[in-house]
Protein backbone atom coordinates (compact mmCIF):
# COMPACT_ATOMS: atom_id res chain seq x y z
CA UNK A 1 0.00 0.00 0.00
CA UNK A 2 1.76 3.44 -0.95
CA UNK A 3 1.59 6.35 1.37
CA UNK A 4 -1.77 9.26 0.46
CA UNK A 5 0.85 11.86 1.70
CA UNK A 6 3.27 12.89 3.46
CA UNK A 7 3.28 12.59 7.31
CA UNK A 8 3.22 15.38 9.25
CA UNK A 9 5.55 15.71 12.38
CA UNK A 10 2.63 15.35 14.90
CA UNK A 11 1.43 12.70 13.21
CA UNK A 12 5.01 11.00 14.21
CA UNK A 13 4.85 12.00 17.33
CA UNK A 14 1.68 10.23 18.18
CA UNK A 15 3.08 6.67 16.17
CA UNK A 16 4.96 5.37 19.41
CA UNK A 17 1.66 5.57 21.30
CA UNK A 18 -0.45 3.88 18.69
CA UNK A 19 2.98 1.56 18.29
CA UNK A 20 2.20 0.87 21.85
CA UNK A 21 -1.00 0.15 22.21
CA UNK A 22 -1.24 -2.21 18.87
CA UNK A 23 1.60 -4.48 20.54
CA UNK A 24 -0.56 -4.79 23.51
CA UNK A 25 -3.85 -5.78 21.43
CA UNK A 26 -1.55 -8.39 19.65
CA UNK A 27 0.03 -9.67 23.11
CA UNK A 28 -3.39 -9.85 24.20
CA UNK A 29 -4.15 -11.78 20.89
CA UNK A 30 -7.02 -9.07 18.85
CA UNK A 31 -6.40 -9.69 15.41
CA UNK A 32 -8.45 -6.83 14.29
CA UNK A 33 -9.58 -3.73 16.06
CA UNK A 34 -12.46 -0.87 15.11
CA UNK A 35 -11.46 2.95 15.39
CA UNK A 36 -13.98 3.21 17.90
CA UNK A 37 -12.37 0.52 20.20
CA UNK A 38 -9.29 1.51 19.77
CA UNK A 39 -10.29 5.44 20.49
CA UNK A 40 -11.38 4.52 23.69
CA UNK A 41 -8.60 2.32 24.59
CA UNK A 42 -6.31 5.24 24.06
CA UNK A 43 -8.34 7.91 24.66
CA UNK A 44 -8.72 9.37 21.26
CA UNK A 45 -11.47 9.85 19.33
CA UNK A 46 -12.39 7.63 16.32
CA UNK A 47 -12.05 10.33 13.55
CA UNK A 48 -9.07 11.35 15.12
CA UNK A 49 -7.27 7.79 14.78
CA UNK A 50 -8.72 7.33 11.24
CA UNK A 51 -7.07 10.31 9.98
CA UNK A 52 -3.76 9.75 11.61
CA UNK A 53 -3.70 6.37 10.24
CA UNK A 54 -5.02 6.99 6.79
CA UNK A 55 -1.22 9.09 6.32
CA UNK A 56 -0.45 5.59 6.06
CA UNK A 57 -2.69 4.33 3.22
CA UNK A 58 -5.91 2.09 3.87
CA UNK A 59 -4.99 -0.47 5.98
CA UNK A 60 -8.65 -0.29 8.22
CA UNK A 61 -11.70 -1.23 6.45
CA UNK A 62 -15.56 0.22 6.39
CA UNK A 63 -16.81 -2.55 8.99
CA UNK A 64 -13.75 -4.45 9.63
CA UNK A 65 -11.47 -2.42 11.17
CA UNK A 66 -8.13 -2.62 11.75
CA UNK A 67 -5.54 -5.65 10.95
CA UNK A 68 -3.58 -5.40 14.44
CA UNK A 69 -0.64 -7.90 12.63
CA UNK A 70 -0.58 -5.26 9.73
CA UNK A 71 -1.12 -2.37 11.77
CA UNK A 72 1.87 -3.21 14.32
CA UNK A 73 4.01 -4.48 10.67
CA UNK A 74 3.99 -1.18 9.21
CA UNK A 75 4.02 1.33 12.41
CA UNK A 76 7.32 -0.26 12.64
CA UNK A 77 8.34 0.35 9.65
CA UNK A 78 7.38 3.60 9.77
CA UNK A 79 9.10 4.21 13.38
CA UNK A 80 12.36 2.93 11.79
CA UNK A 81 12.46 -0.31 14.29
CA UNK A 82 13.81 -3.12 12.82
CA UNK A 83 16.00 -6.14 14.20
CA UNK A 84 19.67 -5.90 14.85
CA UNK A 85 20.57 -2.81 15.99
CA UNK A 86 22.90 -2.73 19.28
CA UNK A 87 23.09 -0.55 22.40
CA UNK A 88 25.92 0.17 24.97
CA UNK A 89 24.65 2.00 28.31
CA UNK A 90 26.85 4.29 30.02
CA UNK A 91 26.40 4.63 34.21
CA UNK A 92 25.43 2.36 36.30
CA UNK A 93 23.89 3.99 38.89
CA UNK A 94 20.51 3.57 39.62
CA UNK A 95 18.84 4.84 36.74
CA UNK A 96 21.28 3.07 34.78
CA UNK A 97 19.94 -0.15 36.36
CA UNK A 98 16.86 0.71 36.84
CA UNK A 99 16.78 0.38 32.30
CA UNK A 100 18.90 -2.24 32.34
CA UNK A 101 16.73 -4.50 34.95
CA UNK A 102 13.48 -3.65 33.51
CA UNK A 103 13.64 -1.29 29.83
CA UNK A 104 12.61 -3.89 27.49
CA UNK A 105 15.49 -2.74 24.61
CA UNK A 106 14.33 -5.93 22.07
CA UNK A 107 10.64 -3.85 22.08
CA UNK A 108 12.35 -1.45 19.79
CA UNK A 109 15.08 -4.04 17.83
CA UNK A 110 17.71 -3.06 19.89
CA UNK A 111 20.21 -5.51 21.42
CA UNK A 112 21.70 -4.07 24.72
CA UNK A 113 25.59 -5.49 24.62
CA UNK A 114 26.78 -4.14 27.81
CA UNK A 115 26.98 -1.18 30.15
CA UNK A 116 29.99 0.78 31.36
CA UNK A 117 31.07 2.67 34.61
CA UNK A 118 34.41 3.87 36.20
CA UNK A 119 33.27 2.11 39.72
CA UNK A 120 35.72 -0.76 40.19
CA UNK A 121 33.15 -2.17 42.11
CA UNK A 122 30.33 -2.34 39.85
CA UNK A 123 32.76 -3.63 37.18
CA UNK A 124 32.08 -7.84 36.36
CA UNK A 125 28.26 -7.17 38.20
CA UNK A 126 25.44 -8.03 35.89
CA UNK A 127 21.53 -6.30 36.00
CA UNK A 128 19.04 -7.94 34.07
CA UNK A 129 21.77 -9.97 32.36
CA UNK A 130 23.77 -7.32 31.32
CA UNK A 131 27.46 -7.13 32.38
CA UNK A 132 29.26 -4.02 33.40
CA UNK A 133 32.71 -3.20 32.26
CA UNK A 134 35.10 -0.98 33.10
CA UNK A 135 34.57 3.02 31.39
CA UNK A 136 38.37 2.54 30.70
CA UNK A 137 37.32 -0.28 27.85
CA UNK A 138 34.56 1.77 26.34
CA UNK A 139 36.20 2.93 23.10
CA UNK A 140 38.23 -0.51 22.21
CA UNK A 141 34.76 -2.13 22.85
CA UNK A 142 33.19 0.52 20.73
CA UNK A 143 35.85 -0.74 17.90
CA UNK A 144 35.29 -4.03 17.91
CA UNK A 145 31.51 -3.89 18.07
CA UNK A 146 30.45 -0.89 16.53
CA UNK A 147 27.66 -0.37 18.67
CA UNK A 148 24.36 1.90 16.78
CA UNK A 149 23.31 4.16 19.91
CA UNK A 150 24.58 4.89 23.20
CA UNK A 151 22.23 5.41 26.25
CA UNK A 152 23.77 8.26 28.63
CA UNK A 153 23.05 7.63 32.44
CA UNK A 154 26.27 8.96 33.73
CA UNK A 155 26.20 11.91 36.55
CA UNK A 156 25.86 15.79 35.05
CA UNK A 157 29.35 17.67 34.50
CA UNK A 158 30.79 15.13 32.01
CA UNK A 159 28.20 14.33 29.48
CA UNK A 160 28.80 16.54 26.32
CA UNK A 161 32.90 15.58 26.96
CA UNK A 162 31.99 11.70 26.70
CA UNK A 163 29.13 12.40 24.08
CA UNK A 164 31.71 14.08 21.91
CA UNK A 165 34.17 11.07 22.26
CA UNK A 166 31.18 8.72 21.41
CA UNK A 167 30.42 10.58 18.24
CA UNK A 168 34.33 10.79 17.33
CA UNK A 169 34.25 7.16 17.62
CA UNK A 170 31.05 6.67 15.09
CA UNK A 171 27.91 6.27 17.16
CA UNK A 172 25.17 6.95 15.64
CA UNK A 173 22.66 8.00 18.25
CA UNK A 174 22.54 9.44 21.73
CA UNK A 175 19.24 8.55 24.16
CA UNK A 176 20.48 11.18 27.00
CA UNK A 177 19.08 10.98 30.36
CA UNK A 178 21.66 13.45 32.20
CA UNK A 179 19.72 16.30 31.73
CA UNK A 180 22.02 18.00 30.15
CA UNK A 181 22.71 19.47 26.76
CA UNK A 182 25.25 17.90 24.87
CA UNK A 183 25.55 20.57 22.57
CA UNK A 184 26.10 17.85 19.11
CA UNK A 185 24.52 20.60 16.97
CA UNK A 186 25.35 20.04 13.66
CA UNK A 187 27.04 16.75 13.76
CA UNK A 188 24.28 15.13 12.40
CA UNK A 189 24.02 12.30 15.10
CA UNK A 190 20.32 12.67 16.71
CA UNK A 191 20.33 13.66 20.71
CA UNK A 192 16.85 12.29 22.26
CA UNK A 193 16.98 13.60 25.55
CA UNK A 194 14.74 12.39 28.21
CA UNK A 195 14.39 15.24 30.90
CA UNK A 196 12.34 13.93 33.65
CA UNK A 197 11.75 17.26 35.11
CA UNK A 198 9.95 18.69 32.17
CA UNK A 199 7.55 15.89 32.70
CA UNK A 200 6.65 16.81 36.05
CA UNK A 201 6.07 20.84 35.23
CA UNK A 202 4.04 20.03 32.72
CA UNK A 203 2.16 18.25 35.66
CA UNK A 204 2.55 21.23 37.53
CA UNK A 205 0.69 23.43 35.15
CA UNK A 206 -1.98 20.82 34.47
CA UNK A 207 -3.32 21.20 38.39
CA UNK A 208 -2.49 24.90 38.81
CA UNK B 1 3.79 43.61 33.22
CA UNK B 2 0.25 42.01 31.48
CA UNK B 3 0.50 39.12 29.23
CA UNK B 4 -0.25 40.22 25.45
CA UNK B 5 -2.32 37.10 23.87
CA UNK B 6 -3.45 33.88 24.83
CA UNK B 7 -0.26 31.77 24.97
CA UNK B 8 -0.74 28.42 22.88
CA UNK B 9 -0.10 25.44 23.88
CA UNK B 10 2.70 24.75 21.84
CA UNK B 11 4.32 27.18 23.14
CA UNK B 12 3.35 25.97 26.76
CA UNK B 13 5.18 22.67 25.93
CA UNK B 14 8.27 24.49 25.55
CA UNK B 15 8.18 26.61 29.03
CA UNK B 16 9.85 24.13 30.70
CA UNK B 17 13.14 23.90 28.95
CA UNK B 18 13.10 27.65 28.73
CA UNK B 19 13.04 27.31 32.39
CA UNK B 20 15.33 24.60 32.89
CA UNK B 21 17.95 26.67 30.76
CA UNK B 22 17.10 29.72 32.90
CA UNK B 23 17.61 28.11 36.38
CA UNK B 24 21.02 26.87 34.89
CA UNK B 25 22.05 30.31 34.35
CA UNK B 26 20.83 31.71 37.43
CA UNK B 27 22.93 28.89 39.34
CA UNK B 28 26.11 30.40 36.84
CA UNK B 29 25.37 33.69 37.84
CA UNK B 30 23.82 35.14 34.74
CA UNK B 31 22.43 38.09 35.79
CA UNK B 32 21.31 39.32 31.84
CA UNK B 33 21.30 37.42 28.64
CA UNK B 34 20.32 37.85 25.04
CA UNK B 35 17.98 36.38 22.87
CA UNK B 36 21.02 35.49 20.83
CA UNK B 37 23.15 34.01 23.66
CA UNK B 38 20.11 32.20 24.87
CA UNK B 39 19.69 30.95 21.30
CA UNK B 40 22.50 29.54 20.90
CA UNK B 41 22.66 27.52 24.31
CA UNK B 42 19.34 25.76 23.58
CA UNK B 43 20.08 25.09 20.03
CA UNK B 44 16.97 27.43 18.86
CA UNK B 45 17.11 30.55 16.52
CA UNK B 46 16.88 34.21 18.89
CA UNK B 47 14.04 35.23 16.50
CA UNK B 48 12.23 32.15 18.01
CA UNK B 49 13.30 32.95 21.81
CA UNK B 50 11.88 36.56 21.24
CA UNK B 51 8.40 35.44 19.52
CA UNK B 52 7.69 32.35 22.22
CA UNK B 53 8.80 34.81 25.29
CA UNK B 54 6.75 38.12 23.90
CA UNK B 55 3.84 35.89 24.40
CA UNK B 56 4.41 36.89 28.62
CA UNK B 57 4.83 40.87 27.94
CA UNK B 58 8.06 42.69 27.45
CA UNK B 59 10.42 41.62 30.14
CA UNK B 60 12.95 41.58 27.29
CA UNK B 61 14.60 45.12 26.40
CA UNK B 62 16.41 45.87 23.16
CA UNK B 63 20.03 46.03 23.90
CA UNK B 64 19.89 44.87 27.35
CA UNK B 65 18.39 41.23 26.80
CA UNK B 66 16.82 39.42 29.87
CA UNK B 67 16.48 39.77 33.40
CA UNK B 68 17.69 36.30 34.53
CA UNK B 69 15.84 36.76 37.37
CA UNK B 70 12.36 37.95 36.45
CA UNK B 71 12.21 35.65 33.67
CA UNK B 72 12.61 32.78 35.91
CA UNK B 73 9.67 34.05 38.48
CA UNK B 74 7.70 34.72 35.67
CA UNK B 75 7.91 31.39 33.70
CA UNK B 76 7.60 29.72 36.94
CA UNK B 77 4.23 31.63 37.78
CA UNK B 78 3.38 30.44 34.35
CA UNK B 79 4.15 26.86 35.20
CA UNK B 80 2.23 26.58 38.08
CA UNK B 81 5.25 26.29 39.99
CA UNK B 82 5.44 27.05 43.87
CA UNK B 83 6.64 25.78 47.00
CA UNK B 84 4.60 23.83 49.43
CA UNK B 85 3.11 21.04 47.03
CA UNK B 86 3.60 17.81 48.56
CA UNK B 87 3.81 14.46 46.93
CA UNK B 88 4.71 10.73 47.76
CA UNK B 89 5.93 7.91 45.80
CA UNK B 90 4.53 4.35 45.27
CA UNK B 91 6.90 1.40 44.78
CA UNK B 92 10.63 2.10 45.60
CA UNK B 93 11.69 -0.53 43.13
CA UNK B 94 15.42 -0.08 41.02
CA UNK B 95 13.35 3.21 39.09
CA UNK B 96 11.50 4.79 42.30
CA UNK B 97 15.05 4.37 44.25
CA UNK B 98 16.89 6.09 41.03
CA UNK B 99 13.75 9.04 41.75
CA UNK B 100 14.62 9.38 45.20
CA UNK B 101 18.25 9.42 45.54
CA UNK B 102 18.27 11.81 42.52
CA UNK B 103 15.00 13.45 41.06
CA UNK B 104 15.09 17.24 42.41
CA UNK B 105 11.45 17.26 43.22
CA UNK B 106 11.99 20.63 44.98
CA UNK B 107 13.25 22.14 41.84
CA UNK B 108 9.60 22.14 40.72
CA UNK B 109 8.21 23.04 44.34
CA UNK B 110 7.20 19.51 45.66
CA UNK B 111 8.14 17.90 49.24
CA UNK B 112 8.46 14.11 48.77
CA UNK B 113 7.36 13.20 52.07
CA UNK B 114 7.67 9.64 52.20
CA UNK B 115 7.45 6.58 49.58
CA UNK B 116 5.43 2.95 49.87
CA UNK B 117 6.45 -0.46 49.19
CA UNK B 118 4.79 -3.52 49.35
CA UNK B 119 7.96 -5.65 49.86
CA UNK B 120 8.64 -5.87 53.67
CA UNK B 121 12.26 -5.95 53.43
CA UNK B 122 12.36 -1.98 51.62
CA UNK B 123 10.00 -1.32 54.43
CA UNK B 124 11.84 1.34 56.98
CA UNK B 125 14.95 1.82 54.59
CA UNK B 126 15.67 5.46 53.44
CA UNK B 127 16.77 6.42 49.96
CA UNK B 128 18.02 9.80 49.29
CA UNK B 129 16.77 10.70 52.69
CA UNK B 130 12.93 9.35 51.95
CA UNK B 131 11.36 6.76 54.02
CA UNK B 132 9.60 3.54 52.47
CA UNK B 133 6.28 2.92 54.48
CA UNK B 134 4.43 -0.13 54.15
CA UNK B 135 1.82 0.00 51.34
CA UNK B 136 -0.80 -0.88 54.02
CA UNK B 137 0.06 2.45 55.26
CA UNK B 138 -0.95 4.53 52.17
CA UNK B 139 -4.65 5.01 52.85
CA UNK B 140 -4.14 6.75 56.57
CA UNK B 141 -1.44 8.61 55.31
CA UNK B 142 -2.96 9.91 52.71
CA UNK B 143 -6.00 10.90 55.34
CA UNK B 144 -3.42 12.76 57.56
CA UNK B 145 -1.45 14.19 55.01
CA UNK B 146 -3.10 15.01 52.04
CA UNK B 147 -0.37 14.88 49.33
CA UNK B 148 -1.04 16.53 46.04
CA UNK B 149 0.34 14.13 43.58
CA UNK B 150 1.43 10.50 43.52
CA UNK B 151 4.70 9.53 41.70
CA UNK B 152 3.73 5.54 40.20
CA UNK B 153 6.60 3.92 39.96
CA UNK B 154 4.52 0.31 40.70
CA UNK B 155 5.23 -2.70 38.19
CA UNK B 156 2.57 -2.75 35.23
CA UNK B 157 -0.80 -4.80 35.94
CA UNK B 158 -2.07 -3.15 39.32
CA UNK B 159 -1.96 0.46 38.04
CA UNK B 160 -4.81 0.99 37.03
CA UNK B 161 -7.01 0.06 40.40
CA UNK B 162 -4.27 1.64 42.43
CA UNK B 163 -4.26 4.97 40.98
CA UNK B 164 -8.25 4.59 41.13
CA UNK B 165 -7.49 4.52 44.76
CA UNK B 166 -5.58 7.38 45.16
CA UNK B 167 -7.89 9.51 42.96
CA UNK B 168 -11.06 8.36 45.41
CA UNK B 169 -8.98 9.82 48.24
CA UNK B 170 -8.20 12.96 46.85
CA UNK B 171 -4.84 12.81 44.95
CA UNK B 172 -4.66 16.23 42.41
CA UNK B 173 -2.49 14.69 39.77
CA UNK B 174 -0.51 11.07 38.83
CA UNK B 175 3.24 11.50 37.34
CA UNK B 176 3.22 8.06 35.69
CA UNK B 177 5.79 5.62 35.40
CA UNK B 178 4.27 2.55 34.60
CA UNK B 179 4.05 2.78 31.09
CA UNK B 180 0.03 1.76 31.58
CA UNK B 181 -2.78 3.40 30.85
CA UNK B 182 -4.70 4.88 33.78
CA UNK B 183 -7.99 5.29 32.26
CA UNK B 184 -9.01 7.96 34.40
CA UNK B 185 -10.04 10.02 31.62
CA UNK B 186 -13.04 12.28 33.13
CA UNK B 187 -12.09 12.29 36.35
CA UNK B 188 -10.68 15.59 36.61
CA UNK B 189 -7.07 14.15 37.68
CA UNK B 190 -4.09 14.98 34.94
CA UNK B 191 -1.78 12.13 34.85
CA UNK B 192 1.38 12.68 32.81
CA UNK B 193 2.97 9.83 31.50
CA UNK B 194 6.16 9.19 31.10
CA UNK B 195 6.86 6.78 28.14
CA UNK B 196 10.60 5.70 28.24
CA UNK B 197 10.06 3.16 24.95
CA UNK B 198 8.36 6.17 23.44
CA UNK B 199 11.49 8.12 23.12
CA UNK B 200 13.90 5.56 22.50
CA UNK B 201 11.52 4.90 19.08
CA UNK B 202 12.09 8.71 18.31
CA UNK B 203 15.30 7.91 18.52
CA UNK B 204 14.89 4.87 16.17
CA UNK B 205 12.95 7.24 13.63
CA UNK B 206 15.75 10.06 13.68
CA UNK B 207 18.55 7.45 13.09
CA UNK B 208 16.90 5.71 10.05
Amino acid sequence: MERKQEVSKAVIQRLPRYYRNICELQAEGVQRISSRTLAERMGLTASQIRQDLNCFGGFGQQGYGYNVDKLREELGAILGLRAGRTAILLGAGNLGRALLKNFDFAAAGFTLLCAFDADPSLVGKRFGGHEVRHATELYDFMEQNEPDVAVLTIPRGDAPSIARGLVDRGIHGLWNFTGEDLHLEGLGVPVENVHLSDSLMTLCHLIM
